[in-house]
């Protein structure tokens, strides 16, 4: 273990603090710190001046633009991420959108710069008695930093926190005194480096009857969450599905977070629900990597179906029969679990002759979801009399066939969802990434994150007309990184999850066709994205929506597509 | 006291909850609920549709907006306003204005559909464990209903409890299983509307010897803060300052909310500061209806002169001594105190013949400000090197110049409030507000929920690039709802406070003349309210702007002109 000093330059230029902070970050892979700063934190701009080669800001103009981009960076690169808010009003504005990088165990770093301490004992500007009251219950761990001779050791902790299965936000207090400080900091010693994370593997025992149950059962279906793909375990789950002969469903509509298995493989057959016809024949149910369950309203009966034999797998043991008991609880780093069980299986000649065969991808078709169940209760469900996304079939039809087969789809489109999981190519983890926290907005940040993760690779954000305007500060960020993010804007002008919500409780709206709290039509969304800078056009048809995504394809810089899909503009082809 | 009961009407419309929500609300003389629901509000939006003749909802696409009109409107009225907030998501997006309502003493009741409480206890989707947390810091009374019976009674107590002095937010949580009860509710009963919330006055001990003071005093010093506007106890001020023939200073910048003091009165000397030479002048110092103080940084040494004495006369008693002990306190609703103190002061004929002679106007631009004083630490200080608001002034003038004498101007320009705080007319009580909350985005929907609650009264919004971002989806509740307000955008593409900050900290942005985190330019702002629907223009001199002034007086609806003051954009008269 080693340890150095770092002294305060000859001239103010940064702080030993600042420069601590920056060193502990660097050590940890940090590149880029997504940023919307105010004046508290000079100490930390002023350090990155003369260090920009090694870790530079990414400037947003909202916080909510920052965290949504730190959390849709960390879910590609599975690393921890950094946003650095202003004091307590930066850190509420970032509140909602770090719940969605919660809910996706994104390792993300909430770096907020406060006040002076002593300021902060004087209800000064800019101060609030309990900032960690308004963060505890969103991140694993939150510290205010008391001095900046503890400041690389509270950093670095947080990050290892964060890095830490379960992974997940953590939030720093950096007091301007306590970064302002001229004071000599030890730096971190380097035994807090993220290499030395561990991680954690199922009970033997549990394998070996989890293994058996397996072995044993003759119609098995697996529901792979999203921590299936975040663990890497992808190609693990596939041998295992093919060798059981096993159905295979995605997490439930509300849990979804990112793809965890290509929907193009035959043994896959939709998203998990109750009343799924392989759940409702199943002997055997093996969630694997998912949460059981997240529920859009708590259910009239038990979600599960009795008969079947119960396993959940999840690295969280405080996800494992939160809801339901489980036969098997398997606690482990889902790959691990993976691994270990196809261990323990017998070989595949001792599978039993009498599998479940398997299923072809017509199969899907057959497979009620949420846009389609009668007994819908979601804003998903059908809007027979709200004019919500009326003709929005050919529109996404287009979408998927204007798309690259590879290209990452961020989602932020309420009502449109469930029509674009079932349509969106799904051919590799990640490939649809999803915020499961109800915070509009989240999408338009994300998609740049996952795009400066993925330098080079294609990224298409396609967000519902309210979700645009809650996240609208993106394009100015987008614009100056010229980062290559397609935004695809379902403008349907309206609020249809609260229609969708009016219809269903069908009581005076109904009668009288006023849906109060729905119509947000007006703005021409295209020519608000052209005064930011990007280049947008306006569509109407399926086929201006196949010609404009030709048009954008392999843009240098960021673009949008405006298209209609409101009551007044469900034109299909002629 | 009569009660009644609310039944269920014999089709599912509305619920009694949501019967009773509206009819405690429109007991309480609240004829609009400003608004950004989801799913989770149904039961609420359809009783709407039936009583919309009564009480209305405002449409926000955006819950910071929601929140900062009602606290424009709280402001204004003097009334509770209420914001209606969808779960823990839209609650966080509300947080950051709430500041500003809460600072401001706006009594507002912000009511937060909640998922219901089964669904809370299971992690659901769009639930915390705790929402309450998230608030409570913010509110004077935060409280999540359990049952539809007890809902008029807890939502007559959040409102009583917004309206008792000191005025300031509350919370009122409502699960979706309560509001959607079909069970018959109990009204409230009718003891708990306004009429009832007594006011304090000041212990007479205390005001005799207030009294003392100031007619001994020679150079007797007022201080005049929000609370006296507030109060309607401004013209007794002025009686009072004119019997003393006192100097009267404004509430200290960063507490200022509203004009509470003519600054074209004679007496009128500018805002409280420590080295204002009357304050340093002066035998007593009364502050009255101000805190004391609302800091930017901790001072370095004791803001108070050590040689005056001070009173200190403020509502809530825990506001007064808070920082710095005085001599007297006066614990009461400002119009009371002064009354009191008016009638307890010898006859004017008993006035000290030494008083202090009336200053002329002229007085005033001797006086140190922010935006002058060379030992300023504030982003308000020179940016010499910082290429922020160059050739500001000519700007500020033709602004002063074109807007009318009484038009109502909400201010959101972080480095150019000092300026324009010394240069707009402000002739009453309230013509110029402001948030002292540090949330940039505040003033777009202020201006709105000031307009709203002063029908063809004049509402001009001045704002920042910066602010205008954060505060941008105002503008379609503004066209939505054909508002009349006029935004000024003074775009001089940077963050300027962090650019002050950085230039103050004098490090390696400084010498490099890098100055990271400070570039926001590049949007064509007029292009982008155009795009809203907002007739916008663009305009690069004063005299432009002059003209552009001239065209949008007393248009119907929302205008926006866009100012460019950057630093390629400093051009004068010729």
């Amino acid at each position: 273990m080693t340890s150095s000093v770092i002294r305060p330059t000859s001239r103010n230029s940064g702080t030993p603090a600042a420069h601590a902070l920056l060193d502990v970050l660097i050590g940890w892979g940090v590149r880029q710190v997504f940023c919307c700063p105010g004046s508290t934190e000079a100490a930390f701009l002023d350090a990155v001046v003369e260090r920009s080669a090694e870790l530079d800001i990414v400037l947003t103009t909202h916080e909510s633009i920052a965290v949504a981009m730190a959390d849709g960076a960390a879910r590609i690169t599975g690393r921890p991420q950094v946003a650095y808010l202003h004091t307590n009003v930066g850190m509420a504005n970032g509140v909602a959108h770090l719940t969605a990088a919660q809910l996706a165990n994104s390792p993300v770093l909430v770096l907020n710069g406060l006040k002076s301490t002593a300021l902060q004992g004087r209800d000064g500007f800019t101060t609030v008695p309990y900032p960690r009251d308004m963060i505890r219950q969103h991140v694993k761990w939150a510290r205010q930093v008391t001095s900046a001779g503890t400041l690389p050791s509270d950093v670095a902790r947080a990050l290892r926190t964060s890095a830490a299965e379960p992974t997940g936000p953590t939030w720093i207090g950096l007091p301007q005194d306590v970064m302002d400080s001229t004071a000599p900091v030890e730096a971190a010693p380097t035994a807090v480096v993220p290499a030395a994370v561990p991680q954690n593997r199922p009970a033997v025992e549990a394998v070996t009857t989890a293994a058996r149950l397996l072995a044993e059962a003759t119609r098995p279906v697996l529901v792979a969450g999203g921590d299936v793909a975040r663990h890497g375990a992808t190609e693990t789950l596939v041998t295992l599905a093919e060798h059981l002969g096993a159905t295979v469903l995605g997490e439930d509509r509300r849990g979804f977070q990112r793809t965890a298995f290509a929907t193009s493989h035959p043994r896959f057959a939709g998203p998990y629900a109750s009343n799924h016809p392989a759940v409702r024949d199943a002997d055997l149910l093996f969630f694997v990597g998912c949460r059981m369950f997240t529920e859009f309203e708590a259910p009239a009966e038990n979600e599960l179906p009795t008969r079947a034999s119960t396993i959940h797998a999840h690295v969280d043991a405080g996800e494992v029969g939160r809801l339901y008991p489980v036969d098997v609880g398997l606690v482990g780093h889902t790959r691990a679990v993976l691994d270990d069980l196809l261990a323990a299986l017998p070989t595949p000649a001792q599978v039993p002759a009498n599998a479940t065969p398997l299923r072809t991808n017509a199969t899907r078709s057959t497979v009620p979801t949420d846009a389609t169940r009668s007994t819908d209760s979601t804003p998903s469900g059908p809007v027979a009399a709200f004019p919500g996304h009326v003709g929005l079939a050919p529109i996404v039809a287009a979408l998927v066939d204007g798309l690259g087969d590879d290209t990452t789809v961020v989602l932020d489109a309420t009502t449109a969802t469930p029509a674009l999981l079932a349509a969106l190519p799904q051919r590799r983890p990640d490939q649809v990434l999803l915020s499961s926290s109800g915070s509009l907005g989240w999408g338009t940040g994300a998609a740049l994150g996952v795009r400066l993760a993925q330098p080079g690779h294609p990224v298409v954000a396609v967000l519902g007309d309210g979700s645009f305007q809650f996240g609208i500060q993106a394009l100015w960020t987008a614009v100056h990184y010229r980062i290559a993010v397609t935004f695809i804007v379902l403008n349907n002008g309206s609020y249809s999850a609260v229609g969708s919500a009016l219809h269903r409780f069908d009581g005076a709206a109904r009668r009288t066709g006023r849906w109060p709290g729905t119509d947000i039509g007006g703005p021409r969304i295209a020519e608000i994205a052209a005064g930011f800078g990007v280049p947008a056009t306006r569509v109407e048809t399926p086929a201006e929506l196949s010609a404009a995504l030709r048009a954008v394809r392999d843009t240098a810089g960021p673009t949008l597509v405006e298209v209609l899909t409101g009551p007044n503009h469900d034109r299909t082809e002629p």
